[in-house]
């Protein structure tokens, strides 16, 4: 398979932004990253702007540190960019990241009840889903993740897994491609939902095994596309009109 | 009554699609099916495709072992149709089938509350609701019905009943025109939604009676058209548009 | 203040069936009626239509034992429209009545849990809201209120109040107004989600008290009409485009 | 920083209406208003009107008591902005106010769990939210804040905290700026959910402690102007048709 090019892959990335506020995982906050193609040590995202207004020209090249790689003097920059630089020092696998507020996910933050797949279509939290407290790192903080040192004590607890909750925050997902991330965080939603009516039911959850989870989420690299292909049409509709 | 001409019958087969998508049932997977009008050991589904996608030239003829008859070379298959040919061998009673995540069901298929019908619309219900756990059949599984014997077992666990859940998957639904069909799965969604709202308050709940669901039913065999016939009216809009 | 004319009426009857759609109250089933403003002993009710479809031409006078007078030959009448025709013979104070399958409500009709008023906006749920059990009047029956007797009972249990549930059905809703009971259908929706809400919290409610309740409906006398009118505006426009 | 004008002020409060709208803040009722930036003795309010109607034209000037200054003889005014009044009598801090219905912020008002603050978008909350009860006022009544007494009761309540619940009714939320409190009743009924259903999964929640809340807070000094930004944007676009 030929490698993307960066103007095909800036596009998806500036569609993902989209899509995610229309699946409800965006509002005005959130970002998306994705790792540089040709230059692994650096990684793209928005300027400091809602998810719904951004555009090709609003993406800046970040250093892993989160350093701004020749941005216009102006731009302002996501105070919470320190995720994406260090979780992609951390993980040479992940080439996506998506940082949310995705709001059926907070409740699994705060209380003692861990995020667990309940079907198929969000296997992949079969790995599990570690709950990161800032206290730990920072003390009483104003909760963000202001600087390398947290990114980095973020991409700890996050480990080898697909996604982790920030305590009293959101939450991060990280993936292959900006596609699959942003599948993963529209079904990491989806899954919180279900999660929480389902245990309002009561009595034991019949959630996914860890081997059942491994398996289907070889299935869901090979149909999440189809997803993101009716999202990406979408988006691209309302950025024409 | 004359019989049903094919195109008119392959015009609300793809409206199937769209109506299921706009009433929540089906995002970009799932998949409804009609059994051949004038070959009962045929039917009639669309390509490997998300449903809000389908049109005419995608539907597709499978024999009842699900294998394609005639389709062109590119096109590929639903990994799941399966579930399709088995159910129709082993009901003839059955012309339309709706496979779906429809989310509010889930919960039902993952603990050990049976689905059941809160009031005459979802009076389909009463016969029963099955739960089809696949590690009886497969042991470990990527949880799909990617074969003829999974298809098998499916179907024997449905039974004779007009819905049946898969744990950790979704369900099928099962009825004798695809207009049926789609209400039952579009009333499915609604009812469970409100099982799940009602056992929250807590305490007996009062569900129609076996003989209440059986003259309901009877009641939903003519009315169940002006709701197809409302949604068919907004899909044809949005087709059109 | 002069009595308002029946094309007026008609109009807001019309109206008023699609703002109950656009409010969640009805969907392809349930219907409105108003007692016709200078025929005491007929109402006007829709023929067997999807409400988003009535128009003015399908409107049908009914006598209170619900015998169409004058309506076309081929116009099909509701099923369930001895709801109207025993309510408003018991009734003199009724002048419009609204059936509805409304979601939220269902639950309560099937529970221990009494369906009451959490805040002023719903406080015409005060008086008490009755459950109407059919199983005492038809035995095991399809649920329907299909006759002038079930009708009748229906009307005994509804009493002096403003709502009543039916079991496994749905609820009937009366007011002096049109405009009144379509508000008072839209705020009992309101107020059965946010009842299901607070019984999730666990712990006592206060809900409002009868007092509370009977001062705040004479509030709801005056301030309904400003919900009535945005809602008004919005179907006129849906109804034109 | 120059003192914004007052035609730009009014816009934003003609916008806060729609963008409260728009959130399900408000529904048609409801106010928002500012206190005059040249006269901190009276406030703007629009007239008595569904917030989504209101219009530069309609927005009155009133003294702290509540008394309209050159209104029209035709307007009619708020029966409860004496809640309004009251407040920026008590709150020299305080430069803009909403009172809402929020839904989900009513189960609140009526049970003895309080609101509190779970993520850091509604660290405005962790200073405490008190429940105003208009039985210790005004004993059995209408449930309305309809004079200068029963709005100095709440503002009373109110004390220097952000927000405060209204028993059976509503609540109110008060802010430096209108975009704030925008802000700050939007994302109280986010919480409000988001709280529902952390209860519902049982067992303790970690809310922010006061000292991340007070952090936080001044985050949110910085980054809400970017939501504001979003929501005007809808806002004026839905006014120009």
């Amino acid at each position: 398979m030929a490698k993307p090019a960066l103007p095909a892959l800036i596009e998806d990335l500036v569609v993902a932004n989209r899509v995610l506020v229309n699946e409800g995982v965006l509002d005005a906050y959130g970002h998306v990253s994705i790792r540089h193609p040709e230059k692994p040590e650096r990684y793209l995202l928005g300027r400091n702007l809602a998810p719904a207004l951004v555009t090709e020209k609003d993406i800046v090249e970040y250093d892993l540190d989160s350093n701004p790689i020749h941005a216009p003097e102006h731009f302002a920059h996501f105070h919470e960019r320190f995720i994406h630089g260090q979780i992609y020092r951390a993980r040479a696998d992940v080439h996506a990241i998506v940082h949310s507020h995705s709001p059926n996910v907070i409740p699994f933050g705060v209380t003692e009840h861990p995020l667990r797949a309940l079907y198929h279509m969000s296997s992949f939290l079969t790995p599990g889903v570690p709950v990161f407290e800032i206290r730990e790192s920072a003390g009483m903080s104003n909760m963000l993740i202001s600087n390398n040192a947290l990114g980095q004590s973020l991409a700890q607890t996050l480990g080898g897994n697909n996604v982790a909750l920030m305590r009293g925050h959101g939450n991060v997902i990280v993936a292959k491609t900006v596609q699959m991330a942003v599948f993963r965080a529209v079904y990491t939603e989806v899954n919180a939902r279900l999660q929480l009516q389902t245990a309002s039911l009561g009595g034991p959850i019949n959630f996914l095994a860890p081997e059942e989870g491994e398996k289907a989420m070889q299935v869901l690299d090979n149909i999440h596309v189809r997803a993101w292909d009716i999202w990406k049409k979408t988006a691209l509709e309302q950025m024409k009109g």
